[in-house]
């Protein structure tokens, strides 16, 4: 089984301060799946511009302060997660369109994280769906949290991608971003930022760290964590540019090395 | 903690080709579960012409012929999944908009079926909606269903009702339904049918049963059914005409015998 990663950078307009999706990406990106049909396949997308922007601004996954506060964060948790769901029919529906069996699963209707870590949720029904030949399509969402200073969290699409790659044993995930994989600064500001072809330790994770906390990769500090981790359990993933053309197929079809590779 | 059902033929057009919401029934029925805002509820809500269409054209549930019959219902299950889902989101969205915390809950995340009845389904997810002061919002739907001759199945508001019902120990069961209540012959059909306020045995669903297969009842048989064996197991439920205004927003304040009563 693959499990491929669609950035929220890359399925919807990111920095559009209302929900924008990218239609031209998604079209183009669900043709290439298209073209892998007998591939065993999980997809999970981001939430971009569908799911930051609200999350950030109610706070969900911080303290709760008082009774006013969390009932600020209920409404900002109700009215996210109906904005990504909303992307993620818009994804279901343009992957359907191509030919694929694509199936919606909600994280918010059967995941519970622990202090923002995953920490219950059956994976069984995702594993028939595949078997019978669904790709079941999966999503960063708003989840209940067992912490009762926070009570509800993010759950980022990353975290997603590593609880269901160890526990459904992919063979492979791959990872659509909007940069070509990892650099040593972010090559969007530094002309100077060097690309690495392969992440095999902590070490390494070190050193972009180092220079993301000055940069600001875009997260990418915190997806390769989840993706060493993977990398500890035996499981390989690579980081490609799925913006530019072809990625996407190529990756599918087993090519290596497109990207940086996770191992 | 009450359960209300909301109708597929009160929130949809049900007749209609098309998928089509019936906004003005959503919008009041919206705000009469508002006026109730700080009772414990869970809500379901039917699938109509967002549902039964797909469902019946691509025949879900019905004993896959061969390969071919197989990938023309996974075509099914999937543009079945996509429509009752946004029915789902715009009724979120619309109970969100009147001050209600709805979480929408997906039953094809998260529930499987054994012959078409559900046999495997975690609760303590909405259990901890509700406690949280969340109102979980789920649906009719297409699941897996462990019968290899049919792999798939539609799932209706009421088998949910019945499940929930049973698995949180409900005070109360609401059904907002298109008609009054239970009647001996189909009141759109035959001035002579008869009202009946309470149902409380086998033998009046014979009677009625009876009926129905001459009068075909708007499933009221199979509805009855669900709510008979709920009965026998102490929990009380009342269906109710949702199309007159008031009688959700009293019914949910406490008020008994505006529709038929099942105990």
């Amino acid at each position: 089984m693959i499990i491929l990663k669609l950035g929220g950078s890359v399925i919807t307009r990111k920095d559009s301060t209302e929900p924008e999706v990218d239609h031209a990406n998604l079209d183009r990106i669900a043709g290439e799946i298209a073209e892998n049909k007998s591939k065993a396949l999980v997809i999970v997308h981001g939430a971009g511009s569908f799911g930051h922007p609200f999350a950030k601004k109610y706070s969900i996954g911080s303290t709760i302060k008082n009774d006013d506060d969390f009932k600020e964060k209920k409404k900002g948790f109700c009215l996210t997660q109906s904005w990504v769901k909303k992307l993620n029919t818009m994804v279901c529906d343009k992957l359907r369109e191509k030919g694929i069996f694509a199936v919606s699963i909600q994280p918010s209707s059967f995941l519970l994280t622990k202090n923002k870590r995953i920490y219950s949720g059956d994976l069984q029904l995702i594993k028939k769906y595949v078997e019978m030949g669904f790709v079941p399509v999966i999503y960063g969402d708003v989840v209940l949290d067992t912490d009762e200073s926070i009570k509800t969290a993010v759950l980022s699409g990353d975290q997603i991608i590593k609880y269901l790659a160890e526990n459904l044993r992919a063979e492979r995930v791959i990872l659509g971003s909007d940069v070509d994989g990892i650099y040593t600064k972010n090559p969007k500001k530094y002309q100077d930022a060097q690309f690495i072809s392969v992440v095999s330790s902590l070490e390494d994770l070190e050193l972009i760290e180092g220079a993301s906390a000055v940069d600001v990769t875009g997260g990418m500090g915190g997806k390769l964590k989840e993706l060493l981790i993977l990398a500890q359990n035996g499981i390989e993933s690579e980081i490609i540019n799925a913006n530019k053309s072809n990625n996407i197929n190529k990756a599918l079809k087993g090519k290596k090395g497109i990207g940086t590779i996770i191992k």
